[in-house]
């Protein structure tokens, strides 16, 4: 391992990101000084994964540890940084939306750690393929932040703030809203009486598909031929579930668009 | 293999259910006897891979097969249906949104054999694990269907034609529209400077989840937190994207209202 951090990382949060990244930081060797949780149940449970102490007091986290990682929701990033007492560690955030300027004239080493995956507590996670975006304030520290996410994974790149942005809002379509079309699919399924199961080797073959090509080139089905005759008559069975026709008409309509903008070009 | 369609099979279309279902029988040790496509290069094409002969004369197609596969565009189905002619084999389509009933009067010995994947020509394929959602007119040929079936996949399936036609509607949902969500996360991605390839994991482990768990319990993300402060940040990214603006909202919105129906069960 390095030797970057060794005096010990504070754990600020302990949710979904906070858990899994706490856990590939203990495996790699690092050690978590202190897990600090509003809510002591939570920071209680992930402190003795990762045999650390825990706190709810943010006055009480050690202010000599080497590196702080706030792993909250987006919104008390800014309540956190307000209050946390530092002498000479580095502080970073894993939030794909909040700009590194976050830290600005607060703090003299800081950054971004942003794991681009997501995360459920109960899910054991690979972290060794999820890609690193890393941000700093400085040189010294972008290579010492670099080292850290190596020593996680093999896919690590320097990310700034506005391509982080764009990032996670990309991240939004491929994974909360592609979730959300299987989410509406079992719906759909679930009042016919056919097993969602007859859809899983489809749905890995799509993703498959669209990690081997081009998604754009990849795309099948209805919308992409125009087969109004198909699209009309899944409308039509969709006609007591107004939002979900809604959502049918518009994805079929900007299947049909992005494909003729694409052949145009 | 089974002997029930030892006179040979017909392909009736080219095209990516024609071709991989043709090359998976033909490895089965089954008899391609002919194919038959409107545009000849496209029947050649699939013949030499199958070893076959080919027209596309619809009245050159022998009337001594023992059975013929109907896979073509949606439309063409009635057509084809219309002119052609047996002695004794049993006819059956590739089709999920068409009825048993387009055989009806017409034939004695029909079905339906649905491959639930989404096929590209250019890419290999492993049928064994494919669901194949079989449906007969009479009980002997379901037994003989699904004997073939099962020489091609672990996963076959009796489903009648309401049943069908509700899991093809499901199926452009997890399969297209899911892919759509990729092919507008890849486009937003573009314009940005940054690789797709950062979002492959995240897109293979969305897929993982959904399969692993119920895809409603896996959501994650701005919209099942209701977090407003980063949907806003997101949509403002959008405003000059008035098309994905638009999904964004619906799509947020969709999430929070299936989200907050599980709970009030």
């Amino acid at each position: 391992m390095n030797s970057d951090f060794e005096n010990g990382i504070v754990i600020l949060g302990a949710g979904n990101v906070a858990t899994h990244l706490s856990i590939a930081l203990k495996k790699a060797g690092f050690l978590i000084k202190c897990v600090y949780s509003k809510t002591i149940p939570a920071a209680k449970t992930l402190a003795l994964k990762v045999d650390s102490h825990y706190t709810n007091e943010i006055n009480q986290i050690p202010v000599e540890a080497d590196l702080y990682i706030i792993a909250v929701k987006d919104e008390i990033i800014e309540e956190i940084i307000k209050h946390i007492k530092l002498k000479y560690g580095v502080i970073v955030h894993t939030a794909g939306s909040i700009s590194i300027d976050v830290f600005k004239g607060r703090f003299k080493n800081y950054g971004v750690f942003y794991p681009l995956q997501t995360f459920s507590i109960s899910r054991n996670i690979d972290f060794s393929n999820i890609p690193i975006c890393i941000e700093s304030s400085n040189k010294v520290l972008e290579n010492k932040l670099s080292n850290l996410a190596n020593s996680l994974s093999n896919s690590v790149h320097l990310i700034n703030s506005k391509e982080r942005k764009w990032l996670h809002l990309s991240a939004v379509f491929a994974s909360n809203f592609a979730n959300h079309m299987y989410s509406q699919a079992s719906e759909i399924l679930s009042q016919s009486g056919v097993s969602f199961d007859l859809l899983k080797p489809l749905i890995t073959e799509t993703a498959q598909k669209a990690i081997d090509n081009d998604p754009i080139k990849a795309q099948t089905g209805p919308a992409i031929r125009n087969d109004q005759n198909v699209i009309n008559k899944h409308l039509e069975m969709l006609k007591n579930n107004p939002e979900f026709e809604k959502i049918y008409r518009i994805l079929s309509d900007s299947i049909f668009t992005l494909n003729q903008k694409k052949e145009n070009k």
